[in-house]
């Protein structure tokens, strides 16, 4: 069986592996106070070129999400996201869990547009009964998104421009952020990520390291006080150093661009391979993620050599899946998906 | 300036005033334990036909939803409802500060149907990464609803069903229920509710007293501890007997139920005034709740001497609006408002 | 069977009736917009000397509690207080319940000094797991306690330094704060409280009142959206004139200390009593509160027609037991009592 | 500079190092639910002698505190422990921001009896305002407890019994649950602690492996949906694997075990010495941590080279401080250490 269904299926690249391996029984302090943390933040600023950022290192995706929401807002206060957002729909309520509503927008390609976010504020504020409704102060965006789709340099300024000239924290998603940047012809770079946005995640866990994720904060209102927000929501890893290991190797000689552009070319290579087999996509895409649309019984053959992710049914005969590429993919196995869907088709 | 704009906008009915004044130097314990919130349970319990269910007086809505939601749910727990409904839109995140996700239904008269109902529980039961997503575990309506519609004992019925069939609460938020049982041609009753429903509330402050609202428990799963959750709200009243005594009063010969009458009466020469004059609704209606569609020039000639809620805007020369009765709503008043509303439109 | 157990058995003075009868038809807005509630404000706002304080009008003290503390605090904040503070003992959790601990700091008196509140704030910030532990910054204190104990003016002073030279608010729950103004030679005002706070409120329900506590801000960085708040927490009372009509009522022509005096009065008249047959006291008070310590033969015959309320045993033999006065207490009840403790001490 | 300051400065054990790097580009599916968690829990089970029960694997200490206890609890009920408890103390409000009060209980050694416990839940039953007060529902210990104490057989049957015989449920934090295991003549086995624990977990932070803690629920009432309570606080690892791998490797061929029996024999030794030296304790203790009194200019020399951890002052001349081993520490640098501290004591 090979597995296509996701991007974490494995452990992490072989570099960031051998860096724990040579650190591992070297004395550290604990909980992230340590050099490795403080070596991996000092590239991660570097390659933002944001000097005066903050680094933390989160272990996972939901959790990142919940402490920057909760840092960030006051009770009454929401964090705007589309519809299909990962903390509207997959993360149990995380958010909520802190007491805070999360606003879904409307969306069909799992982005938001600073218009939207621009008539929510308006409205709220034109309302009467503004004080019986949820304050809007976060605007949550993931980039790539769940469905793989990726905010343009303008769309990126228009956000952040709309959000701060309304007083809202534009916070940014990247636990698929490699495979956004490596996109071909993307125009977008950290540095603009990191200039737009008031809050963000590099994605470990998905991009080469066992797990992690490097919130960088920008805007100086998010800093203070931010590890106790860490530590009560239990994501103060004792050995914190693990966290700064993984992303010291990942950004160190580009490590990270580097593995997640291989993703994206072993993506470019299955899509190549649905394009000539006249193959229709949900959404198109220029990530590791890919969603075509394919008949049931296509898949049922398909299913028995090759894991992949059942998306929403298209009509009676045809359904949307998901191929997901990552950063451990091996050429071998898009071959042989590429050659067994040109079987199945009759090419 | 005469008010149609809700129905809040006095103290209480004669009679509820009455007794206030009569019990207002007696001697009672506090929090709910004395006799007036004693008789007034007892009567509650007999007009619902239920002996066996608990009776609680929580001073207002958002607080009977919240306290209610929360006694009933795990944290990992959420609350279906319309994307109108008013525990979704108009209590700033109640719910969500008590850590539950409310899980909005689309809907276009404020009422959701049983087949929803089933529908999110089956997709939830049947996604492989339901972990991932908050569990539907209570539905909550409105009857009648923010718009002012009602569900038919059919339509009650099959959200009752549907919720036991798979583990769901029924929970009923009564605002305004006395202006739906009161209403012309609607087949549901009070015991009705009270058989149906796992928990839910008779509205006091919209329908002739100060304040208060009638939590009834009819689900034993839901009765431990209640008052402990009542406490940790803030929605203890140290005289709990005010609202014993309120109660008390509105139960005793009917009155809840004859003042609820009248406000529907005053409501429905008002509609055959609409009706009269062509008037279209943005839903029809038979409560204490109005939503016609009025012309600009009209509504603005109108609020010089009428106060109503403007609603959505449905083109650009037309408006939806609210006119509202209530109790306390005089008839001289609603001669005014259909002389003006006559002469404004010519006829 | 006559009640000295608390200070909240009947219902509100009669000139409070009297406002809420003359104004019970008056048609006004909803949720504390009306204009009793802003007659009122500013009527508070000058018996307080601060024009430029926000006051807020809320049901019950549990709940005004529960959303200062919650709109003043960030989540990885809590609030210093006496191990008998309300908040940390009678609230059934409702601060944990807004995701905040109660940092509880021993006391025999219900009291806490400024030196404590230093020693906590200085051992926090030098302690080397600071992250690890919940940042106090909220000084809750109850004047009159609950032991009916006061804060001198110098404690006051010294406790409101010390908050702000180190960051914190200081907060006085004034549910008695009456009682505690009208006590004979205490040397602090209504004014000072305002002057030296950054937060208090102003208590009804215990002071003529049915209902309602006045909560007055005066650091301007607690104001903000406070009302969003109130709306969460259940606390905006669609009928909020009820609350302005009260405190109206309670702020004209002296009314709220002329009937807190009176309380006083009857408890200095109880006190001389005990006094006068050597009752030893649990702590010594010049509240509307008396905390007698007494033999439990003469509790058991005065329990057959006065109720009190049973506080802490004290040896094999005795008691300590709490007696209420209140704006309500009736002088005849008074010299029942002391007859009565008269004719059980053989005196 | 040897470090003797946590039992956490390393990496993890080389055995479980070694099944990472051998299983590191396996393909598995995510979130807990591969085969290595699976054959990890197999283990587990057997190891406690119960079948019955349900594994879950978690990050971390502090996560495994909140969502066992966040799980267990309705909203008014609360956590009792040791006033020096972790969660107490130590997790900046984590379980108070899910809503949870902790109870703490005086204690000087670091842990309660079950004679404390009977007594709060009695209070709590015959307190006329128990509804005013948090529910005592769950007992917390931890065992070893923060000041490497233990519970004996006799002393854990007693808090079994007095929990279930008044519905509460006990709860174990086993973070350094080896070192306790392995100390020499010490009652308890981990069939013991799975035997009269609703609930506890197995630590590997601090035994052996690079993070992670195996929660195992034996009560069946707590097991339903915890997998939603896990995602829903941030705690489900992507690659849940990773957990299990380790946990596999450390149940495998009685690995824990082993290691633990190591940092033990380390502290024994590191003990033996300071008794040769006539050093008294804080507290007297047979597992990896030690609390040794010492002079302050004994302590000053001995930083020099060596980290351990400042607890607190006891007089003006010496203050405890603590020393940790652990499954790293290396003979070498105890025999430095002893070394040392002799140099310094002029022996």
């Amino acid at each position: 069986m090979i597995y296509f269904h996701n991007d974490y299926s494995e452990g992490c690249h072989e570099k960031v592996l051998q860096r724990l391996i040579e650190t591992n029984l070297k004395q550290t302090t604990g909980y992230g106070c340590d050099e490795y943390c403080a070596e991996a933040a000092r590239k991660i600023k570097q390659a933002c070129n944001r000097e005066d950022a903050d680094v933390h290192f989160l272990v996972g995706g939901t959790q990142a999400n919940l402490t920057v929401i909760d840092a960030a807002l006051r009770p009454h206060q929401g964090a705007l996201c589309a519809v299909s957002g990962h903390i509207n729909v997959h993360e149990t309520g995380a958010v909520e869990a802190t007491g805070h509503k999360v606003l879904p927008l409307p969306s069909s390609d799992a982005k938001i547009t600073a218009q939207q976010v621009e008539q929510v504020v308006l409205a709220h504020r034109n309302d009467d009964s503004f004080e019986h409704m949820v304050q809007p102060k976060l605007v949550y965006i993931s980039n790539p998104s769940e469905l793989g789709t990726l905010y343009s340099l303008k769309e990126l300024e228009a956000l952040s421009t709309v959000c701060h000239e309304n007083g809202l924290y534009l916070f940014l998603d990247g636990a698929r952020m490699g495979y956004g940047l490596a996109a071909k012809d993307y125009d977008v770079t950290l540095a603009d990520i990191a200039r737009l946005c008031d809050v963000f995640y590099i994605g470990g866990t998905k991009v080469g390291a066992l797990f992690g994720e490097a919130v960088v904060i920008c805007n100086s209102a998010l800093k203070e006080d931010f590890r106790y927000i860490i530590k009560q929501h239990g994501g103060m890893l004792a050995k914190g150093r693990l966290l700064g290991v993984q992303f010291d190797a990942l950004f160190t000689d580009g490590l990270y661009f580097e593995i997640s552009a291989h993703a994206v070319k072993m993506a470019d290579q299955i899509r190549a391979c649905f394009d000539e087999l006249g193959v229709q996509y949900l959404v198109p895409g220029i990530t590791n993620q890919i969603f075509p649309i394919l008949p049931d019984e296509l898949l049922a053959e398909l299913s028995r050599n090759f894991m992949f992710t059942e998306m929403e049914r298209v009509d009676d005969h045809n359904r949307c899946v998901r191929f997901c590429t990552s950063w451990a993919t091996k050429q071998e196995n898009v071959d042989a998906l590429c050659a067994e869907l040109k079987r199945l088709s009759g090419k």
